[in-house]
């Protein structure tokens, strides 16, 4: 299976231009695809504008037949996608299972969901004017959908985008990120064998040029995009009237308190930092350790990094592969440098070779320090000292992003107090930040995003809500 | 006003059968009443059955706004109202006026509620039998309801009755207790003066042999008692077809972790052994204090109980004043007499001086003394050492009853350990089961009830479920 | 496999007390079973209890995955499973597929609802009283449930308690209709397969005299029963302070108004009156017909009524074979000729022959009539007609039952009446009182049962709400 | 009362730039007050931020009461401000203590909704990696909200920004039209009198130049718009990354079926299309009439309309009175003009007179006309035939705007096609899209708008979700 074909409409399509998707671990080519072309994007949209009546009239068994069907067949091709996917990405076999796992999941809650869209049911009666009159408010699908995912999870988040659609009954064209579009367009050759209405679902790996159209295009009632801030905020506005939804990035903050197990804290927070080397929306960037028991953390938290296995990440025993190119790789490198220019030390790893970055622990950053300020998106963990509980949710909340924080402690005013002043999307108490189960609300505030996904919160944000007043 | 009459269904009405009302403090007579004859309750009853479908039809509006009516005139009798009920039940006064207070919230509560009676609407195509097809479920009042309240909160628990049944739209018969019936013929007396339909209230004091008809008679679709659990589990036996909700006692208890705020404990656990004498469904009768923590906890303990100032009820300053009645302030006595013979101590308190038994402090109790194992309705609080979390869970579930506990501690996992295992209607942290606001539901498991008020729970409980399919 | 063995707690188990399971279409034995004595259902209490607590505490991705587990492994022997079902119990095989198709859908969807079982969370702060305090409410599994099916649909009405119970993390012991306990017994050979702990689930055949055990052990927290209504109402009075759900008879009406799709009504009432030979307590005994229609009705409905194919159960072709035995026919066959000694007339059918009856139309029928007043629960419909469409809904609601009722209509007017007014549980618009899908919310009001089935309700009847009051 | 000071933040404070209020029909000088300049608005941001925290951790039933507090405060200054709005506006009198009436209760329902803010708990067990963990999802006040209303509503659509902002806990900062700001800066009069937080609200009259800041600074987190959509659209293109709702024009359709009850259609649409001389978004713009009724329905359209009486706004008995101003008489004039050179037929009314314009009813109008495809927002009404229901939907449909649609039929098929066929917000069954009570959700699609009011919709509109995931 050299040559991937474009999903165009139910059709699979050769292009023009030859995309080369390559291993980052080994340079080695993985396979072939194309980039699209404006024409076959024409293509893609017209019929999906063509199959919208017919989505929309989809009863709920046959949308949950479809997407029972996908997840069956992802299933049984769980070996074959999940080397793909770690071949084409860098991601070690162990974490691509996962994320096979995952997709599954989320298609068989979006299954689920789509016999369960929310309704509102009540009476109008609440003054003579509305005496004798009751409202039902259900959900209808806004029409065409434009979904863009990252790299980082090249199935996942295409899934997180494609499974709410149909449950939602819109038709989709999925734009998969350049470095990694095999996975969703191997998913395309599954769903082309399920009963879901052919225009439904397109996948077209495109430029950046080409892939402006799914903002811009009229078209279009809704944009899910997944990708990097300055990128997200500049569609905002030029999505006119569509509806839209951003995952963007953030610097996801750890708290340790000292009432936590801390044990538990490390152990989790070395897995939230290092997965997929950094390469993770809400991968630890930033740890905050109450004083009393900040030594005892970094001990035992490089000891556990040091345990760490680099390899190949089709070796089923590697714990951290390369990045996902050379370029990321070096940025990482020289933001490292620059800190440690500003005085930050590396506690830990912090050298580079090729597309490989050790995993690394710093200390004595600080704020302005662009491994803290910015998303690093790459193996580097900063761990730093508080004093009071209430300091270490200011430290969180100084910064630009808002995704999601982890704090561990086993005391309910602490835990109640962060859930209560943290700017973020989701606080995860006694977990890291970096957890994330398929059913639950995903978004950001402040630069990291704007609605949420998670499937029933996604579905919902591809539809919309009409009323009808009727009689009682 | 020496002579409250009879509330039958929209008519004020003296009956033959005189009753007196003592204020059990001075041993006078606060006013007199009648106890109604079955020819009373012949009528309240087909004047309730009469009215039961101009109740179902009633706007949302036109419910809210007798409800609201009827809370804007509580107000306007506050103080009358509040010396009424500290009369009659030896309440002091500010502890009457607080259930005057809430009183007034429970009827606006439900004022609100009835503008928002659940609804269901869901798609019946989970499988192609119900392709087309969509399902509204809406709840219906059930119809004529019987109320049977006790002495204890004679206006509020009775409110708890008669305004979930306005907002379902249900006529209901009330029964006060026959120690204090006032309250609740003056609340009828303002009732009377909205535009609630004349029949959908009646208030009649009864004694227990007219009362059974309430539980027996089937034009009743609905009985909700709240009493001792003799009386109501027999009652269930007996209720026919009808919905029941028993509302009945318990021996409520304490959890005092060494992670609690002690202080915080302590002042809580006074207020809630002693308030009203412990004449309280969920007053706190054991309190159980892990031992490291143990003697600090009683040694203030007792210095608080010892500021309680004993008194007249009807005096602002009054904490603690008579029991309802001779006989009960008799049998607590003989209940710490004989918990004493059996081993137990007594640390503060245990005198009774005619209605008036003090507040009291035991410790070395065990299991199988009345003090313990039965509702002492008194004020009377044992309080003995834990050495586990786990035991005092377990020490709180060895119990026949099972209404509210209360949980000190700041412990995140010993809350939750609680939450689960815990074998009550509801688990109240950081404060004593004596906690109880309006809106939340509440009753008990096991001897202590079946099924639940507070005002949306109660509304539902008088209502029955009815579905329409229709087409889409 | 001639001998089913008893379910008990996990084993498979040979009675003393031999049970002959019969078709009733040649009288042939199907295979034999047991009647289990009072060891063996004190064996399944003493296992049942054992395992609440595990029970309680399975993650819900547990309890799907045994559920679905299930309903994978009846999927598996559909067809044996319909033979067998149509065997013990003479139900035509197409509607015995049917009865396995709902079957494995009633454990599909209860395994999502595990997933979604519904919890309250609100800010208790409405007074000053709880400010700072917020409540959750979760549902807990009441435990060890008992549950008695009737023959009739003796695989999905068993499946009606047994799954929900699973969700809901109960144990449960089943007691299967004595004629027809095959399916249920093989369903326990299937479910043993699965992850289920040993001892929440048991399948019994017994004696009304043992069966009565399950109505009045208190270790039972919940019965589930499906019959009669004089046993239903004898047991609800004996059943203590356990919770009950009682789907009890009915004789369920259709009105034919004159704007309805007449065609689709025939059609759909012939289906609706002669299904299983009318032994479906939902079973369309009563149709009213507008008088504008009638004549049109009735001619083309006995057209059809003469097209049904009578025959072998195990026949594909066959719409109607025996019924249950031949003490049930004769009774239909008697009240038939009652009502035709008063005065109605049999417009086509009336005959016996065995266990055999003829689907039957009767007209001028009164209200009084055992065919029209009782649950006549064979293939026999009465007709008649009717003026106003009021009328109709006041002749329907003239009936000690209150199940279900069709009206066909397309005037909004008509079925906004026939919603409000009608006194069933529910109001089928335009298809037959027969309707039901195994989601929806199912139960009569009257004598025609307490409480609701249907997965997501039956649940909820099997659970007890705990609140938590907590720290904001 | 002839200055109104502009309210900043809990002063008022005199302007320098003198903005003179006109009466339409007569053009005199209802009152005097002051465009606020950026140093207002400025003091009003800062001061808006400043309470932010504060307004966040406001327990509900403070906003309770302060809403409450404002309702009651309207109440007493009923009559003031009915003569107030319709002498600012030209709303006839009965309108706008219509409006007044609305002002009261959308405050009451943001007072009770204020305590309802939903939350979302469940399980996150659905896979082993969320094992031991639940969700819990609450709503959190976004911060500072802007608010821009129009003239046609002057006081009820600021109502439904502030109220809905209070009750979400935020502070607001609300600009009125320049043409008819003394309503609301009476209602800040008002609020300045309760407990509401000083810099919580403020009222500042603004030109387009000062109040495009409430669109481009970001201190706003959210504005809510409600006027054109030119003007709407734009706003959103330059919200950057606040939340925003739009709430723009439409050219609201009526479907008058053959099925319908013609006289009930009638009367509502010709309250409908001329009520405030057509100046509400979802005034009666076009009625399609099957062709069957179609000259019963013009007959008796045309003598209701003849029926209605034009005079002075502040006589009681007026129904029509002048439009906001000339230039928008002219307007409507110019359209009305157009459509007949283009063959359209003016059946009754079509003249100019100052500010009046006549109610007018048209009919051979086409789709391309202004009066049909632009938001005429003056009392034109065209009334066309249709043969066929599918055919009436989709001339509703061909337009660019989709708020809410009437449809007039007692065939269920029919309302039921509409609902799912409408492209508009809400669809109001036998009664015109010009309905609207204030708890309903309110909004369009298409060009008429984005995202919804209506007090419980805006509140979430105005709100954030976060996420906590906790242990079990």
């Amino acid at each position: 299976m050299n040559f991937f074909p474009l999903y165009v409409a139910g059709e699979f399509i050769e292009g023009d231009i030859q995309l080369e998707v390559i291993n980052p671990f080994n340079n080695q080519l993985v396979a072939n695809t194309y980039l699209a072309e404006k024409k076959h994007l024409e293509k893609a949209i017209i019929a999906g504008k063509s199959v919208e009546k017919e989505m929309q009239l989809l009863p709920s068994y046959k949308k949950y037949q479809i997407l029972q069907h996908i997840a069956k067949l992802i299933q049984e091709n769980h070996i074959k996608m999940s080397e793909l996917l770690a071949a084409e990405s860098g991601k070690p076999l162990k974490y691509a299972k996962g994320e096979i796992d995952r997709a599954i999941q989320t298609f068989i809650v979006a299954s689920e969901e789509a016999k369960r869209i929310p309704t509102d049911y009540f009476s109008l009666d609440w003054t003579a004017a509305g005496e004798g009159k009751e409202a039902l408010v259900k959900y209808f699908p806004v029409g065409l959908v434009a979904g863009i995912a990252p790299f980082n999870f090249p199935l996942n988040l295409a899934v997180h985008k494609i499974a709410p659609a149909i449950a939602a009954g819109n038709p989709i064209i999925l734009k998969p990120a350049r470095s990694t579009p095999l996975s969703t367009l191997f998913l395309a050759q599954l769903v082309d064998q399920t009963a879901l209405p052919k225009g439904a679902l397109s996948v077209l790996p495109m430029d950046r040029e080409s892939g402006n159209q799914l903002v811009t295009d009229m078209r279009f009632k809704k944009l899910s995009f997944t990708g990097s801030p300055e990128v997200g905020w500049e569609m905002k506005r030029n999505a006119g009237s569509k509806k839209i939804t951003l995952e963007l990035g953030g610097n996801a903050g750890v708290i340790v308190s000292e009432h936590a197990d801390i044990d538990l804290a490390i152990k989790k927070s070395v897995a939230g930092g290092y997965a997929y080397s950094g390469q993770v929306c809400i991968h630890v960037q930033r740890i905050y350790v109450q004083e009393t028991v900040f030594d005892r953390f970094i001990e035992k938290f490089k000891s556990l990094t040091a345990e760490l296995k680099a390899g190949d990440p089709l070796d089923e025993s590697t714990d951290i592969s390369s990045m996902i190119d050379e370029s990321n790789a070096l940025r990482v490198e020289n933001w490292v440098n620059e800190a440690v220019m500003s005085g930050a030390k590396v506690l830990f790893g912090g050298k580079r070779n090729g597309t490989y970055f050790e995993p690394t622990i710093m200390t004595d950053t600080t704020k302005e320090m662009k491994v803290c300020a910015l998303e690093i998106f790459g193996p580097v963990v900063s761990i730093e000292k508080f004093k009071t509980f209430e300091e270490a949710v200011a430290l969180i909340n100084d910064s630009d992003y808002g995704l999601q924080a982890g704090v561990f402690s086993n005391n309910i005013k602490e835990i109640n107090y962060a859930f209560q002043h943290l700017e973020v999307g989701g606080v995860v108490s006694n977990d890291v930040p970096t957890f994330r189960v398929d059913h639950m609300p995903y978004g950001g505030v402040k630069n990291s995003g704007f609605g949420r996904e998670g499937v029933k919160y996604a579905i919902l944000e591809m539809m919309e809500p009409k009323l009808l007043v009727k009689d009682l």
